[in-house]
């Protein structure tokens, strides 16, 4: 079984984890987000292809998600001793290293696609990452920054990097829009339409929709490809109970005029994508409302709370996929 | 007192910090050999500039003389986990934010004389550390690597970087020829010649005379500046009883034929640049033959134990100096 999923941070890689524990000998080729990628102290960090990277690859620091285990901060405490900043993203001394290989293969022309695949040989994550684009697009957000001690709903409106919403301000200020900047000029990477054109399913983990997912569906070609494969597209909501499972999702949800709940995030992706989706059991009202909408729907346990729990919402989604493929 | 030195690494930056102590109010001047510096993962490292800032700014790895204090090599192992080295170089994860914070700057344009300046910010060296140079210069050094199977005396000829003979090979090859690569082509760095002119008395520490002092004096205009510079030039001899004190200096001696011993390095110097020179107390027989090079001479203890020894060093050139300037 060939299955294509496209994956953002934390969520997808757990996901994926439990979908390698589902279907062992499936071929499994994941589309990565690169939207939050950053540069940061002149290399070039990957935050999303690098948490599928560890996390399959067994160097994950589990607790917190992302970033990799046993790893100390010296380097950046030394850059802020320098003055050199900025200290809110979180660089490890062991996860530099990533980065300063990547760099350097970027620097000596490769694409970063074949960079990924060469950093993989390392971490042989068991399944085939590949960047959605070699091409360098950034996720930007627009915010009003309280301006301190001006009148209520004046205020400094600007666009962030998206990694300065999230890690910096730590979404405390409504996302006013969300804008993948250079998605429209980018071409998927070598390998991606090929992936989703030759699967047997397609997957969305309970990853970002606007964010993650989104970002990978702005890459012209890519919705498309996704839509016209002629085969089952499922999905798995990130939301449980109208709040996001992980992270922030309902700011940047809002920001796209999408409510915070499972069904309005299956009809923002829409039956024309859609197959399937997955909602957890407390949602359960909701699978008519989605099913109207022209979506396959299931109400099932959605929290990945360890692998096995993963591996069961993995083998959900490829049931439903099944049913789906059997109408 | 307006005192300038040329510095190479480990001993130069000892024979610094006697200095400060000797003469804690003069204004003192470093012109840092740049030959030793190597381009590693991407990144400018400095290891001579950095061996003075970190020892005269409390952050050296006392033990080995080079490094930082309170090192770890996370960053280094991971580079290896990928299969990226060399693995020769020990660049700890402290260090690195050196390199990587000087490699933006020169990338952002500023010369590497400036970036020193910077770094010097922080560490407070209480001296100016100035490049020889902002252009780039490598000693490199010809060597006959042995061919394992071969008949003897054939091999390998090549030229291999000074790090690379010094670090990797632990000079267990005779040195053929050593040769400051772009030194020809490269200008003294902002304020090198000025200071030189302002200068009262220049010093060359025990630092190796072919591949730290040597290189120094192979930037054009370096040299003319301290021999018309009309003030006492007085050297310290890093040869103690035919052997270099630290390191491998008579390797590199032998490269351009100079013998390992204090008067000889003296006589390589020769009297139209050196007005004193200090031998070590063993070395008093060798005295006169300095002097009859016309330079003057004298022999005390010269075995920097600790930075008291190094400062009674430092003012016994000082003394010299004055013998001089008396004359």
């Amino acid at each position: 079984m060939r299955i294509v999923v496209l994956a953002g941070g934390i969520g997808g890689a757990r996901f994926l984890r439990g979908l390698k524990r589902a279907v062992p000998d499936a071929d499994i080729t994941v589309i990565g987000n690169t939207g939050d990628d950053i540069h940061l102290f002149g290399l070039k960090v990957c935050p999303d292809l690098d948490t599928v990277m560890y996390t399959l690859g067994g160097g994950i620091n589990e607790e917190q998600g992302w970033g990799r285990t046993d790893e100390t901060f010296h380097l950046k405490e030394e850059l802020a001793a320098y003055g050199v900043g900025p200290e809110w993203f979180g660089l490890g001394d062991r996860d530099f290293a990533t980065h300063i290989v990547r760099t350097q293969m970027l620097g000596a022309g490769f694409p970063l696609s074949a960079v990924t695949e060469a950093l993989c040989d390392r971490w042989e994550p068991g399944v085939r990452l590949i960047p959605m684009t070699d091409d360098r697009v950034e996720t930007h957000v627009a915010v009003t920054l309280p301006d301190s001690g001006s009148a209520a709903g004046s205020g400094e409106r600007k666009a962030v990097h998206f990694q300065e919403y999230w890690v910096r301000l730590r979404a405390s200020v409504p996302a006013e829009a969300v804008v993948p900047v250079g998605a429209e000029q980018a071409k998927p990477a070598p390998g991606v339409l090929e992936a989703i054109a030759e699967a047997d399913v397609i997957l969305f983990p309970p990853s970002n929709p606007v964010v993650s997912v989104g970002t990978i569906l702005a890459v012209p070609g890519i919705r498309e490809a996704i839509a016209n494969a002629g085969v089952p597209v499922i999905g798995l909501s990130p939301i449980v109970g109208d709040a996001p499972v992980r992270g922030m999702a309902d700011k940047v949800l809002a920001a796209v005029g999408v409510e915070s709940t499972a069904p309005a995030v299956a009809e923002h992706y829409g039956s024309g994508l859609l197959d399937g989706w997955l909602v957890d059991t407390v949602d359960a009202g909701c699978v008519e409302r989605v099913e109207a909408a022209g979506i396959r729907c299931r109400a099932v346990p959605l929290m990945m709370t360890d692998v096995d729990a993963a591996a069961r919402m993995a083998r959900e989604a490829l049931a439903l996929a099944e049913e789906v493929r059997a109408v």
